[in-house]
């Protein structure tokens, strides 16, 4: 498709409501459709080619980390998910079934995968024999279903693209240093490529993976001051390998059981990326990860392109012989309709060339996530390019960290002073933040946080800010220091 | 896994049962397993990875053509297949239905994709308005589902995974172009990554796409005889355009129907891979597609291994390091063994070094397609192992190309004679293979050499051997010259 199309509407201002902001943006740059299918999207190129670059770079660390990809089916035959009784509690509602083929009824239902543990659980018990068999570093890349009752595009989709890794170990020292390590691997690509900072930490038991021992997360947090987790790696312990007899003969010729993990990221981090860096102006791309990192724009009058093209065409020819993502508009709208859709779709660099450019030989680069006009050599362009690639990727993340500190809340010490600051910041139409509390341990104590202030609990963060010595809820002694928030 | 696992049985060789070697060797390579699901397989990281290397050198080729990879959702409304009769017909018989979802019955049951048209034609029918949004060049990697009564691992699964093409185009010239354009890809790369020759041309309209105006195949031999149809592209016409009605105005300011295509190929390109290069001694892997392409072997009594070792181990460096796609096997079972387990693992060349050849300065280089062994000076023994990758992969190709040639079939002239050749084939055990046949264009007597002989038409190749005056069934003049074959 060509970008030629009118806009119907502006978008919506972040302050003004930030859903509707969401979607205008995602809408405008052109990332994504709905359909007939409730809670499914299309993912349009410049959606999927923001999803390849997260594969790219994900697949990459799973690879020089020793796992390989596979395949496993994706209807799940109703009876699996039985054997692990907290897995099935935990996904049965939100489940697809089919229920007829090629015009037959099925004897057994078959679930649409919500994720794979009990499909690859049943594989594994038949694949493990011995530890010279361990451990087994699989990861597959895959649709799955989750049939919610509220979806947000990328956010919570019907349908989405993930993937799972699931590994197999003889002991638990060993799987739990494959879960720590995975996560360390998403929060290095969130951060690195996405310029999202995260908190890595571990998930109370009340937000726990279903069926796992301990799940641990990566959280972030978007321009409204909402969370999103953006990545879990869960120690399933001998949980799916007792509910899937996946045993093996050890050296001292003992039967024991394995000690699963598995660990997921998906196209909600399309979402996420959206959600940190946009503005009132639309998306706003960080360069790693951006489909077009620089687009030329020749500007001036028409009768003197051919003296700007001079420029313009060799310029554009070093750009993509140094590796960069570079594309020229050459349509005949107006230079400000161009820079404004530009903006709008989020590319870095806008870079222009009039015809005065051409005589002082220079460029001029507009950065999109500050708006700041840069005057560049043109014999030294490509390199200011590159450069500024890298200084926008830096600042980027830099932003967000800042923002983020700006709107976590070291400060409140109780479920009064909780319910106070939320209902300010929603009088005021502020961003009610993060707030790092002390919490017991009591699950009541979790869920009446939740009750009365919908902030809930994200995780224990492994570094935290500060240590919190009391309960926010019941002022006894704190067991955890805990990121509060609410979230999507 | 480890690959240390006894293996239970031999190879059946391949003039025993052609079915059962091609079991035994999928089995023994460990590229996939069986699940309790009815025709769906595991796709084992050995098997993964062909398929990704497939994936990469297809969809490199298909973006420097133009196209963009977007997603699509998998559940299709029951309604949407009725809109294109001839796409319904063909394809509802082999559908699964998802009929529940989240503890509630559906109104309108959605099927698990057997092909995308109809969800993106409905897509398309909204994106597209003008001549300039015009074309539209998107292709989908997914898994999708038909649910045959006979199912072979890669060949034909309930669910497989595929890419599939869809473009949409102002004229038919255009669309012709493209779908002639992504039929040459396919076979570039089926005959360069994966060193198959294919006979490109038009299958007849009994065996077209449900739902095309024609339908382009490549088609490639087994060492069966037997023939695969390994990517079709479809020109689809207005069909879909009308079903959907997909329109857009026209510079004259009229409105106008697309003309779309579509093209695929999947899975089964693994598996038709398999039966072209295979032998008795299992897989042979093409180098350029093989996940392994050098495995290195330390032979001579364990008390002369440091001294191996000590040549073995930069040698192992400097091949990876100049990208050859290198194992070291340190193993404790004996040469003999890892040189049978390699071997029916398919990797293209065994490389040993023992006391002996360290003392000469030498390395010795066993190929898996001609089972040679080379002695390459240890000094230029990169260079040596990439020449040799190289002429292995030259080597497969012809050695396919001549066996093709050796069971292709000019000579037969009547079903008189295709009888008799069957015949006599079956009684000997030995390979009918494909005949080319004169055909009058009526598709009665298409339809009465299959009932008589199995062999049905794979194409009416664009290039053919030989041109044919007179049909094969009823002897008037023949319209086309048509391969005529059995298949999978």
């Amino acid at each position: 498709m060509k970008e030629g199309k009118a806009f119907v509407k502006e978008i919506t201002p972040q302050s003004e409501d930030f859903s509707r902001w969401y979607i205008d943006t995602i809408k405008k740059a052109d990332l994504m459709d709905y359909t007939p299918v409730r809670g499914c999207i299309v993912f349009k190129p410049d959606g999927f080619e923001l999803w390849e670059r997260i594969q790219e770079a994900m697949d990459k660390r799973f690879k020089e980390t020793g796992h390989r990809n596979a395949y496993f089916p994706m209807l799940i035959p109703e009876s699996f998910f039985q054997k692990e009784k907290e897995h099935v509690e935990g996904f049965n509602p939100e489940l697809p079934w089919v229920t007829e083929a090629a015009g037959e009824q099925l004897e057994e239902r078959l679930a649409l995968r919500p994720t794979s543990e009990t499909m690859i659980g049943h594989m594994y018990s038949q694949w493990i024999q011995s530890y010279r068999d361990l451990p087994v570093l699989i990861n597959q890349w895959a649709n799955v279903f989750r049939w919610e009752k509220r979806t947000m595009p990328f956010l919570r989709t019907s349908e989405f693209l993930w993937q799972e890794g699931h590994t197999a170990h003889a002991t638990e020292e060993e799987a739990r240093q494959e879960t720590m390590q995975m996560l360390d691997i998403y929060a290095e690509v969130v951060e690195e490529l996405l310029a999202i900072p995260v908190w890595k930490g571990q998930k109370t038991p009340s937000e726990r993976f279903a069926g796992a021992v301990d799940t641990y997360s990566i959280e972030a947090m978007m321009k409204d001051g909402k969370a999103v987790q953006a990545g879990t790696s869960h120690y399933l312990g001998e949980k799916f390998a007792r509910g899937f007899e996946i045993k093996y003969l050890d050296r001292d010729n003992q039967f024991k059981y394995v000690h699963t993990t598995s660990w997921g990221t998906s196209t909600r981090l399309i979402g996420s990326m959206i959600m940190v860096h946009g503005d009132d102006r639309g998306l706003s791309l960080p360069p790693r990860v951006a489909p077009t990192q620089v687009v030329m724009i020749p500007v001036g009058p028409p009768k003197l392109r051919e003296r700007v093209m001079a420029a313009f065409d060799p310029l554009f020819d070093q750009l993509k012989a140094a590796g960069v993502r570079v594309r020229a508009d050459l349509r005949e709208e107006t230079p400000g309709w161009k820079f404004n859709e530009w903006e709008m779709r989020g590319v870095p660099i806008r870079l222009e060339i009039g015809p005065r450019d051409v005589e002082n030989g220079q460029v001029i680069l507009a950065r999109r996530d500050t708006g700041e006009k840069i005057t560049a050599p043109l014999a030294d362009a490509v390199e200011a390019v590159v450069n500024l690639l890298e200084e926008i990727q830096q600042n980027m993340y830099q932003r967000a960290v800042e923002f983020r500190n700006a709107h976590s809340h070291l400060e409140i010490n109780t479920l009064e002073e909780l319910k106070q600051h939320a209902e300010t910041a929603e009088k005021e139409n502020g961003i009610a933040g993060w707030v790092l509390a002390g919490w017991c341990g009591d699950n009541g104590c979790e869920a009446k946080v939740k009750e009365e202030t919908k902030f809930t609990s994200r995780n224990i963060p492994f570094e935290p800010p500060a240590q919190k010595s009391a309960c926010i809820c019941c002022g006894k002694e704190a067991m955890h220091t805990v990121w509060f928030a609410r979230a999507y």
